[in-house]
C-alpha cells in the first residue's frame, strides 16, 4: 500500500483536523467527533444533515456550508458514524426548525440515523429523513437491502440545501425529497480497486485489461466485468442502462452528474462528459444542469460514475444553480 | 495504460470539447484551436492568458472566467502550444488594454509565448509577460533551463487576475508579477508515476515501496530518492526545503496551497496539510490563506506539491481572497 499517511488507524482523525484547518473560519469540528459543522448560522430554518463512512471525500463535510449541510457526520472509512455521533450532529446544527436528514442507503447507515432521530426526538427535536438510493446497478448488495446510495446524493444535498435556505418547513422538504429522490439515478463504473489505509491490500481484483461496471462505492461488486473498452463505449452502456431506469422520452429535461471515483483524472472525466453529451443528444433529452468532478469518492478507486435528476419541477434547477458558499461546491 | 479515453492521439482535443459542455455559458472554445476563452468581456481591462501542455488538469482552462485568466492555450499532453495558437489568444483575450501573459519555465513554453507576442505586437496589440519557475527542487531539468513552473501558479493566475479586475494597467501588473514571482515556492513528491495516454506505460518507475522527492510534473527527475515514509516525515522534508529557500523568520506571514498531483485523493492531502500546520506553527509562521486540492496535476500521478508565498504586501491576500467565477477555484 503506497500512501501518504501517518498512522492508518487514525487517518478519518487526522484527515478532518487538515480540514478544519483548511477551511478555518467556515466549518469546524465538534471536539473529540467525527462532527463537522459550519460556522454560518441560519437561525430558525431548517438545518441539514448527512455523513456516512469516511473514504468518500469531500463527501460530505466538503458540502457542508451555507446553502447545503448544517454539519456531516464522518465515520471511520467506509463504517457508519455511531448513533450518539449523529445526535451530537443534530444538536449542533439544530437551527429551531428541526434537522432534516440526508442518508445513503446502507444498512448500518440506516439504522444508526434511525437511532439518533430517537434520541433527538426524546430531547424534543424534530427530525425527519430521506435514504437516498440513486444507484440502479444492482439491487440488494454487500452492505445493502435495495439500491444503494452514491454520488447522486451531493444533488439531494444541493437541492435541499436551496430549499432550506430558502426557509422551507421541515414538512415541506420532507415532501420535496421524498419526490425528489424516485428522480435521482446513477450507474458507475471501476477500471481498478481502492485500499483501505487499515487493510492495506485493494478490496478487490481487476486484471489489468479488465473494468467492471457498477461497483458501489466501497467496492461492492457490480453487474459485470470485461475487457476495458472506449470511453465511448462505456458511456453508452451506462446511457442506455439509465434510459431503461428513467424509461425517458424526447424533450425531457435532466441535470447530469460526471463523478471521478477518485483516482481518475478530470481529463478522463471530460472526455466521458462528452461522449455522454452526444448520446443525450440523440436521445433528444435536455441538460441545463451539468456538473463534472470528483463529489463522491471512493479513496483512490480509479473510475467514474453518471447520474441523471429527472428536472420534473423547474424549481429542482433554481435550487442547482443557486450559489452556496462549501469547500467543494463552485 | 487503462484510461478511460477514445483515441490516445486525440485526448486532449475531446476533452476540451467535454470541458466546454460541462461550462457552457461560461467558457468557448476558438474553432479548430486548443483556446478556451471566457464568455465574460472586461472591456478596458488588461487580459491574462496562461496555458501550456495539457495533462495538468484543471490547469489551465479551469482557472479562465471571471476574476482570473481570460484565455487557456491547451497544448497536446505535455507538449507546448505553438505561437499561431498563442497568438489566436491573445488576439481573443484582448479587451482593448493588452494582454498579460503567464508563463511557466519550460523551454518550449517559453520559446513559443515569446514569438506569440512578437506576432501580436506587430499587429499592435501590446503584450507583456512573466516566467514562473517557482519549483525549488532542481535547478536545470529535462525541459527547463533554471527552475520549472509548478503549482505556484495558480496563485500568480489568481493574484494577477484580481489586479487586472481591479483594473491595473499593463504596466502595474507587470511590477506586481516581477514583485511577486520570486516570493512564490513550491516544492513537491511522487509516489506512483504519470502515464501520457500516447506513449501508454508510466514515464518512469518507482518501486512498490519506494518516493521521490523534487519529481517535476512531466515526471522530471527529482533530487531524491528513498523508501516511502510517512505524511509527517514528508511534511518535515519539503517544510525544511521551503525554509532554506525563503530563510523566513517568527512572524512572518504566507498564503499555503497543497496540490494533489492527481491520482492522490483528499483525504491523503489533507492529512498532509495538518503535518504542515504543525510544522508552520512550530516556525512561528501565519497563514492567512490555505487552499488544498488539485489545482496543477500530472494526469493519473500520485503525490502533492505544497507551495507557500510570502505575503510581502497585504494586497496579495486580498487579491487571493477575491470571489471569481470560474470551474475550478472555489
Amino acid at each position: 500500500m503506497k500512501k501518504i499517511i501517518n498512522d492508518p488507524g487514525k487517518v478519518v482523525d487526522e484527515m478532518l483536523d487538515g480540514f478544519v484547518y483548511a477551511h478555518e473560519g467556515k466549518v469546524e469540528r465538534l471536539e473529540g467527533t467525527g462532527v463537522i459543522y459550519r460556522t454560518f448560522r441560519d437561525e430558525g430554518k431548517v438545518a441539514l444533515i448527512s455523513g456516512g463512512g469516511s473514504g468518500h471525500e469531500p463527501s460530505h463535510a466538503g458540502f457542508v456550508g451555507e446553502g447545503m449541510l448544517s454539519a456531516a457526520v464522518c465515520g471511520e472509512v467506509f463504517t457508519s458514524p455511531t448513533p450518539n455521533q449523529i445526535f451530537e450532529a443534530i444538536k449542533k446544527a439544530d437551527q429551531g426548525a428541526g434537522v432534516f436528514m440526508i442518508v445513503k442507503n446502507y444498512t448500518g447507515d440506516v439504522m444508526n440515523f434511525d437511532m439518533a432521530q430517537e434520541l433527538a426526538e426524546m430531547e424534543d427535536i424534530q427530525v425527519e429523513k430521506i435514504v437516498v438510493d440513486d444507484d440502479i446497478a444492482v439491487e440488494d448488495s454487500t452492505y445493502t437491502a435495495g439500491k444503494r446510495g452514491v454520488a447522486g446524493t451531493v444533488l439531494v444535498h444541493k437541492i435541499l440545501g436551496a430549499a432550506a435556505a430558502e426557509g422551507q418547513t421541515l414538512q415541506e422538504i420532507k415532501a420535496l425529497a421524498e419526490r425528489l429522490v424516485p428522480n435521482v439515478k446513477t450507474i458507475g463504473v471501476a477500471i481498478s480497486p481502492a485500499t483501505v489505509p487499515e487493510v492495506g491490500k485493494p478490496g478487490f481484483v481487476l486484471q489489468e485489461d479488465e473494468m467492471e461496471y457498477g461497483v458501489g462505492i466501497h467496492g461492492e461488486p457490480g453487474y459485470r466485468r470485461e475487457k476495458i473498452k472506449s470511453s465511448k463505449a462505456i458511456a453508452e452502456e451506462l446511457v442506455t442502462r439509465l434510459k431503461n431506469a428513467f424509461n425517458w422520452k424526447e424533450g425531457d429535461r435532466f441535470a447530469l452528474l460526471v463523478n471521478g471515483l477518485g483516482a481518475t483524472p478530470l481529463m478522463e472525466q471530460y472526455i466521458f462528459t462528452k461522449d455522454v453529451h452526444a448520446l443525450l443528444d440523440r436521445e433528444g433529452l435536455t441538460v441545463p444542469f451539468r456538473k463534472v468532478g470528483n463529489l463522491m469518492t471512493s479513496i483512490d478507486l480509479a473510475g467514474l460514475s453518471l447520474t441523471l435528476v429527472k428536472l420534473e419541477d423547474e424549481a429542482w434547477l433554481k435550487f442547482l444553480k443557486r450559489p452556496v458558499s462549501v469547500p467543494a461546491w463552485v
